[in-house]
């Protein structure tokens, strides 16, 4: 028989977040177009518009600057672009800078062409280097354009919190945009955007909880705007074109303000619950390496490799325990390459690195089935070395 | 005490299809993501490759070909870009050809420059000029790359079939390439991609009553094909990055098989409601003209002027008793301006024309009240004119 089965892999996505699912089974008949003027769309525009005050709230915006779109993806390819607007005066920006650990969904550039991004180098330790940063952005060629700079707040893998406040100094001092990539930290941490002063942040529904679908695009002001990418119908005031996906939006506000309010206590608890298992694992595995012990992290997020271990194989290994883990982001479409995070990071990228991440109903008996998962395969590791 | 509701609206947006609801809440609590390797991802995979062969069976198209999208507007800015690749060899696309008629998606002209657009006129009877074609495509300048033909198979607001096989033929004699918006005709007409010739083909969800944000771009081959609009993790065998929204595909799949079951009879009786309710207008104003009895139309659509009424002024009116009509395409954000569908068939588009749009759920019953509503709506206008 198989082993029931322990989802530990929340930074790929999130199971359903009751409060999502609930707000989905009430709302499933609420069918009208939110753009038509008739009852039937006025009900799923006020729908929508409910959601876009929750998503506001999380990320401390004025609901007027929420965009929704699709998911982080699309809000990345949105804002990732030398076009803008001021008002209704363009405005161009000339090289995009961002880190050697960002999401492929920024490291793509969006619509800026390859020979206008650079990368910035993170320590070893894996923060985002600030003196670098300053140092690309003085010698930035501002002929071309204002210079944008793109971190995320968190690490999808490592789950390492990186320095944007600074790093948004750094970039408005040298006359630039700056942009947070928060969908990993969004219910982990607060995301405020005027604190963080981020021009804009990208967040997403499926990780904190809502449907797959949804994400959008949080601007500071409503002046500045990248150039719509996807245009037709003139929704979301002309930022972004297509009927909007009212049922997975309604999810998404309804999971935006779970998230709010788990971000005390249930994160404290979460952190226990990492620290236990992290514990049980150096017991089981003395040999084991927890990266990005040495910066900041979230309070959910484990991303080790146990040497002699290929993180592909440990995967499996885990999956026919019956846990969900990760090696690296699940975003290349099933595919496991070396991890550009570990290789940043200065670490041997061969070998790979599996992720654990936690969430809201992770227990303490998912803790103890972690770790004597963790153990049967750490020590099957060991004894197929021996034999080798 | 408020009229119960009557829905006649389906252009804009389709009520949920039983069987898509049915599929959506056995599906709720599937939530991997889709590009997981582990049990969870895997299943939800599963979950969206049966959809994409539902979806597949509805088009004629080989379900390698079918790219999903979060609806048919980011699919058309996916397909109206002058870059394309054959395999891995670029190939450029010098000018956008559309109707006059064709929905905002198309009009606004994907990443085709405005300049590199252009207008093919429809004729009084509404429908496209295949002669204004031919004669365009003759002059056109092939140094520039070559042409791109993008033509409705259904119009939205008159419901008139245009003549997108003889438009196919005319655009590939051409050396050009030809998109099919099929939108409006998925579940009302046959729509095999390879009978109509198109090498593109753009579908929606909701319309077809799956959830929102889902679409397909539909390819008729694999190795042409457009640059991706939106870049990141690489699903979608690349063309369109970003967690797939795994709910709302299998939405859609459910909605593509219904639509192909209710193509025969569901559509006879449907055009019988038609008809009934075209007399019943007539009968109450003979002065009503009816848009596009001159060409061949879908059964569900009736797009007509009543003299002395405006159209946001009848919308209104039949919002209040009840009935959900439209005033043109719901698209531009509760905007009603003038119809250039109408203005494209050289009718005066002040006055502008109301949509009457029967699904399948519509009822003998509702036509009754929909006749009612009608007559009452008409007399109140003329009784208005006497008195002005």
């Amino acid at each position: 028989m198989a082993p029931p089965r322990l989802y530990l892999d929340w930074n790929a996505t999130a199971p359903l977040h009751p409060a999502a699912r609930e707000a989905i089974m009430r709302a499933i008949d609420v069918f009208g177009n939110p753009n038509s003027v008739h009852g039937e769309g006025r009900a799923a525009r006020a729908a929508i518009e409910g959601a876009r005050r929750k998503v506001a709230l999380l990320t401390g915006a004025d609901p007027a600057n929420v965009i929704f779109t699709s998911g982080a993806t699309e809000a990345a390819n949105m804002v990732l672009t030398p076009e803008f607007n001021m008002g209704r005066t363009p405005l161009k920006l000339g090289r995009l800078y961002f880190s050697a650990v960002e999401h492929l969904a920024v490291r793509e550039g969006g619509r800026f062409p390859k020979d206008s991004t650079t990368e910035i180098p993170v320590t070893e330790a894996g923060v985002v280097d600030l003196n670098a940063l300053a140092a690309l952005l003085e010698v930035h060629d501002k002929s071309t354009g204002l210079p944008v700079v793109a971190i995320m707040l968190v690490n999808n893998d490592t789950g390492i919190v990186q320095p944007v406040e600074e790093a948004a100094r750094i970039a408005h001092a040298h006359g630039g945009l700056f942009i947070v990539d928060a969908v990993q930290a969004a219910g982990r941490l607060p995301i405020e955007i005027e604190r963080i002063g981020a021009d804009f942040m990208i967040i997403s529904s499926h990780k904190i909880g809502g449907p797959k679908g949804a994400g959008a695009l949080i601007a500071r002001g409503e002046a500045l705007m990248p150039k719509a990418l996807i245009r037709g119908g003139g929704q979301e005031k002309g930022h972004r074109s297509g009927t909007q996906n009212s049922l997975a939006l309604i999810g998404f506000g309804a999971a935006a303000e779970a998230a709010l309010e788990n971000l005390g206590e249930r994160n404290a608890a979460i952190a226990a619950l990492r620290d236990r298992l992290e514990a049980g694992m150096r017991a089981a595995a003395p040999d084991v390496i927890i990266h990005g012990l040495g910066g900041p992290r979230v309070a959910n997020t484990i991303f080790f490799t146990l040497p002699c271990l290929k993180a592909e194989t440990g995967q499996i290994a885990f999956d026919l325990e019956g846990v969900a883990l990760s090696a690296g982001s699940a975003c290349s479409s099933g595919k496991v390459g070396e991890s550009h995070v570990l290789a940043a990071m200065g670490r041997d990228a061969k070998l790979g690195a599996l992720r654990i991440s936690l969430g809201f109903s992770t227990t303490d008996e998912d803790i103890d089935r972690a770790i004597a998962a963790f153990g049967k395969i750490a020590c099957r590791r060991r004894s197929a070395g021996e034999a080798a």
